[in-house]
């Protein structure tokens, strides 16, 4: 694999499942990237340690997510100068999302956090290639090949509803 | 004043208002406090040194107040084995208080906050003291009183609102 | 079993399977317990007698949960000088347990509940054992070897991840 | 003034303003009525009472107004089995009242409250005049015509917008 | 059947498993009741002569439960001076119950209804019966022996738990 | 004033600061209306005749707007063929405009309402003009011209801001 | 098939099972359509091209729908003068819906969006045809129909319910 | 002023007393930045060609800002492949800001934004200059201090309230 530039952090490994949608993304784009477990609450100690060494060690962003109060993405923020992606994850404990977006989004002026949707994992992991990209002219062709296929996608689908009809498309 | 038991600390002096209302009830009490300002996001390592001091220092519960995306009361919860009282500020940049509630009691499994409400200052000053006066007669005792001047009141406006009738009341 | 120093109580046996989960930490600590049903609007006299006598029988905090218009935390904690502890139930007949949180936590001036997370029972014992940690040292090493071992499995989860890779974690 | 049949209770002298309202429509409806100040949490025994002591002392309807975790309506609706009609305020400790709402609406089976409107004094006060209006015909007359004015009103301002056009009537 | 005194009705067949709880309840009071399907906006004229007859026919109170942008209960208080008590239903078109409550419990000043918890059918039937009751002396001492049976239930089960121990109810 | 094409209704005086934002739009269009007072529930029966006579009276689109619990624009809806818009008022009893906005938008299956935003009494004169101007070539092109007009101003703005600096344009 | 004077739009493939309802309610009242997809964000040229284009091939309505951060409906409407009918779609990266319903709803003054119900593709297709009917009086008398269709189920359920007893309905 | 690498923009004038927060930190770390005003729904054609511009005229970040239903972020976002900042204003048609956030925040997979709290228009400036800080080691020192003085305030602010006592601290 390529230089690992991008960090991607979560705090159980409950959250896999969504945080695994940005690794496989920068995988696609060709984008160095590393995955761990820290947590903001059980091993704060790992927390500190990981954000103060992770510029030092090369990395350009960070892309961290968590459930319920969810204060990795933000004390991560607080601990670097790095650009901090959260991830506001609906975990079993949360209330229909909204205390996870609540608890990354609204951080107090001095350390923002660039939050994605809910869930949104492989948003994350777009938004730190298109960080990437736009400093590497070969990923940021990557991401417009990318962005090209979704379009693509839109196109086909369009396509196949106007020549079947709705109806065969709805039914299929 | 007495020996030191509660450590009232906030994320801003923006939030001492609340706050004060705690130390405020605990010398009514007499309860021996200490008040700083100690911020998760703009001074992590004195956050967490102060955590980690609370107890040998000879505290006995430790208040959180603060507002947004607050990670203080959580962030000291969990490097501290005492209780942790967390108060939501509605700080300015606070959307109606919801983001301070959700990230101050929606904590995860394993550290928990005591929650109070939404500006609630002097409660958690009073909860402080239920939480010293368990083990100690004569706090609880002085809390006692207090919970039977709030009940003497709720008499003397009955009494009032009764024998003047509400039109007077109302219009005095 | 040791000497009972917290009560659990419920408005009803429907909310036993998340408060049962106070009564089996506070197992693990040894900080001796008993659990009982009290409902606010069904047996109003048995709760207010619950909480007369409540310190007068050794308790040093007590933990109530509820669902819905959850009355009985706030209604205890007026009734006592002990710190009540509460914990929101989203029962069956909650509205995604908003009702269950904001009747326990925005308790008005005077009267504080501790509010734990929504469905929290076991934080709920969690934050009892702190309290009663802060005045017993046996408890607190307790709760000190419980928040190690928190820290251990985040630890060798992280490990795991590191080594194996994600996928395979993922698809184990 | 006529034999008093609808109690009118709230938690503290700071709702008067509001249920106030209701009083003086009962005035208007020529339906007698007593009001008081009872708190659920900082004078429940006095609560029990009022509440034992309703239907005795002749009583038909208890209107009762709380704000924030309010627990006065509900409790008083256990404690009887007189119509509860339950006032949400917005009280200065509420969260834009939601609080104040679904801790009295939100009531568990077996133990309704007959809620209306955040802030809706004049209403309850309507409910409780339609209550004992459906079981004495004075008062339903009474109601009917309190209802033909407010149509009768409507009718006018129409009248005025229409012949004066809405310019003049806005500006005026 | 003894006299009709309560008259059931909704918007929709589909809220009929809501709203059949309160023509249960009312047939175990032995108060004698109606019930049909009247939709606001589906049959506006049909409603409106509803509301209008409902008085003249014998009708004591109104019980109206509806869904999604529920307005029968409010255009019917707006039709009759008898007391309507308004159900909110969750119906399959309903944002989590928010859109019912708020169009039903949100009434302007002039018109209210008595509203009871989302999808409270059972408990809009306990309350029209202490309508009925506060001026029905047969009706009410059957709605206490249904209040006694509440609390004889929280009694046994109580019982159950401190004797069998919980472990064994949870498991049972 | 050309044919009258648009009725403007509003369920009370209070709401025509936000209403007659639609009819100066429609008088700067050149679009005939008439505008008046409707209230769904305290003058029904003049509701349903001026829903009942609208569309012979040659009214192509109604325009309704209300606050709190806003049944005006549904019922209307339910009583006319024509395409009516609702416009949510975020009047003095209204919850932060929620209950509004959700009374109007959530109609059930069969009975729309063309809802805008809360308070958007402009929008929904914009909107009928739209509808207008579907079969009206000269109403479309004004229509065209009012959005070309919002353009420029944009735009002239940004050249403002471009060339003055956007400090000098923040302080004057 | 008429005259095609209805577009239906939608982001994605996976809304059609609920725009698919306008399409079906349109076939039945005779009112042309065509339906295909076009995505705000991933086909951004394709949109602006189908809403400058819509007037010009005759369409009298547009109707949109999208879910999440729904931008479809509103991008559409600041490109063409022709009215444009939103609908919130509950997609599975949607939260309850609030996002979709608050992104098409809550557009600035200038640029209107019809906005109906969340998921309500066929009131959108009811909405669609009350637009067509003000101007084209068969495809009008087509939706009284309709709307005389809705009153005679409400009708036959009601005397049904009557008739057989709820009992029999709810167990049938 | 140095080389433009972040380029803000924003709906309307009325939100630059918000996004010239971001200016004005960028000025401060030397990060050259440009400031116009584009529309999404007014000037939807000057927003494809800035958002197809910015690429290729240097910039690496875009920062938007917008109110209500705010599209500007997330259609700029599907428009280039540079990383996009999303400010959600609080303006004065918004719904305490919540349609604001939900609008920029809950973008769907593929097109992410880069959202920040509120009104967070300094967040967004130091966020596009920890991006910028990322790849430019200069620029990242200048951030280095910036954070270092949010700790020194705060160290201060502390200090002062130890010293002083709050009560002088919270009287001055």
């Amino acid at each position: 694999m390529s230089e690992i530039r991008v960090g991607i952090i979560m705090g159980s490994q409950s959250d896999l499942h969504i945080m695994s949608e940005a690794a496989k993304f920068l995988e696609e784009m060709n984008v160095g990237y590393e995955l761990t477990i820290v947590s903001a609450h059980r091993t704060p100690v790992r927390m500190i340690n990981y954000a103060h060494e992770a510029k030092k060690r090369g990395l350009k962003v960070i892309i961290a997510g968590a459930g319920g109060a969810a204060h990795l993405p933000g004390m991560v923020a607080s601990l670097t100068s790095l650009p901090v992606i959260g991830v506001p994850v609906k975990s079993s404990n949360s209330i229909d999302g909204w205390d996870s977006i609540l608890s990354i989004l609204q951080m107090p002026s001095g350390i923002p956090v660039a939050t994605v949707a809910l869930n949104g994992g492989k948003n994350a992991g777009i938004l730190a290639t298109s960080i990437i990209g736009a400093f590497d002219e070969e990923v940021s062709q990557n991401l417009e090949k990318f962005k090209q296929s979704l379009s693509d996608k839109v196109e086909e689908s369009a396509k196949n509803v106007e020549e079947l009809g709705w109806k065969k498309v709805l039914n299929s």
